[in-house]
């Protein structure tokens, strides 16, 4: 299966789907009281997300055999991206008006809205792994520190805090890395991590998912922060050039556009390679879906 | 046990100290990179709060025999308690300069800054809960949900959804009752219900202390009201009539003082005699402190 294969193309919709039925099941409905909170959690929970951090969770739980159904944990990666998102957008942070094209949550609901419907998310977010998985309670319990170690201070929470307020800081290497290790790759390592928790894989398959999620992931910032060097604002949903234009520091404004390019081919081979190891080590099977979005991924344009 | 003992007084400080010396040593280190965020984290959790509720949870842990110690849930309700005081104090809701007679955090740390912290600290709490308890995942996970639950956009943040937004709704018994049950009630729900969940103690006892804190936790928010009309700021730490001020739906606003005098005494009542059919119905052994707790609270002036 390649990346641009109708088969890919077929499969990945269809995740897609699933997941988008599960964040209507598995969230309170939007006009749960108070209802004004419920929608702008539903706005912003709708409004077209690539979805990547739940496929990546459902394309690695596919790998193993499993009595659980990843879709929960699916939901709950989304409910924190989606949080980390509104909050980025706020007049204090970011202060961005769009996202995917749309008016941001605070631009639609006003900044209280937005700031709780976050906070609303981000609870929801853990609470969901605890509730949806307490028959299996090892495994739930795994669930929730996996992502709640990803989100904490010292990854996602963190990275956000040097890339936003470290804007004046030393643009150096070693700073880029912080922020790329921890404001993306560790979502996505958990979102990677947590599907394969979630089968009969042992630990070290657990420990081997980690590492394809942080190759991924720091593949994924540096496309991204490509993208925003060469993309446009109605292919991105987003005002492109927006890092230069605040003084970002990326991988490309550190080493350029071609070393950029090499390094995001570099990092989605090593996660490529350790994919084909975890499977062979561990016993699993797989139709290619999981490579296919890794090389999908390198070559997103959006 | 009378709350306001030297006995009661020696236990409860003991309690407070044990809390704090937790607080350190459970969360990130004030110069964990990023230093700005983990000292804006630590200045809230240091800022001098009553502990309330990690010391209720500590006193209805006490009731019954237990394994675990209490104190990682009760880091884990002080963490989420500042949360929500961070985030209730930021310019697009309270917008409060004091708190607890100190500048609140992004008075002290910036806007930014304050809404990650606050991003940090409700993160914190619910992963400590998996990570401290793990060993009994059961517990763990049952920890999650009630805290979660308790946090969640029906519970604490519609509570403060409707507190911070409705102001110009409808004034209401209906709509105090329903402020009131999750702006304050839930949490400190959790907290009594998270100390027997530690303990040896059967399901229905769980019940049963939900129940308790349902009542001390409307009757705090009673006799929060009381004081916000006739307190000081010096005593209170903070502007006193703020929410007289502010057109706040309170209690004393809707039912005059001396029906709310009453009220917060006949809720302590029902929270005192729950607990003495907790211990009852399910052999539990007490000193009294939970009760004198109980009653301190409703005497109280700050």
């Amino acid at each position: 299966m390649t990346h641009d294969s109708p088969e890919f193309n077929e499969r990945l919709s269809r995740h897609v789907a699933e997941v988008e039925a599960a964040i209507r099941r598995l969230t309170p409905a939007p006009e749960t009281r108070p209802a004004v909170l419920h929608e702008a959690m539903r706005y912003s929970l709708e409004a077209g997300g690539k979805r990547l951090r739940p496929v990546l969770c459902i394309a690695a739980h596919a790998l193993f055999p499993s009595v659980l159904s990843p879709l929960p944990a699916a939901v709950a990666l989304e409910c924190l991206h989606t949080y980390s998102l509104i909050h980025d957008d706020l007049p204090c942070m970011d202060n961005a008006d769009l996202r995917r094209g749309k008016p941001t949550c605070h631009k639609k609901f006003g900044e209280t809205t937005a700031l709780l419907a976050g906070d609303a998310l981000l609870t929801h977010a853990l609470w969901l792994l605890a509730d949806a998985y307490k028959a299996a309670p090892a495994v739930a319990v795994g669930l929730v520190r996996d992502l709640g170690d990803a989100a904490g201070s010292r990854k996602l929470i963190g990275g956000q805090v040097e890339d936003t307020i470290g804007t004046a800081g030393a643009n150096t290497p070693e700073r880029l890395d912080y922020i790329h290790h921890n404001k993306t790759a560790a979502l996505i390592t958990a979102a990677i991590t947590m599907g394969v928790r979630l089968t009969s894989a042992p630990s070290a398959a657990v420990a081997k998912a980690r590492e394809i999620g942080m190759a991924a992931g720091l593949a994924f910032q540096v496309v991204d922060d490509i993208l925003d060097v060469t993309g446009d604002a109605a292919t991105l949903g987003k005002p492109a050039h927006a890092d230069a234009g605040n003084g970002k520091l990326t991988y490309p404004s550190l080493h350029g556009l071609g070393a950029s390019r090499g390094k995001a081919c570099e990092l989605t081979d090593t996660a490529v390679r350790l994919c084909g190891e975890l499977v062979n080590e561990f016993g699993g099977t797989t139709d290619g879906f999981l490579v296919a979005l890794l090389r999908n991924m390198e070559n997103r344009i959006n």
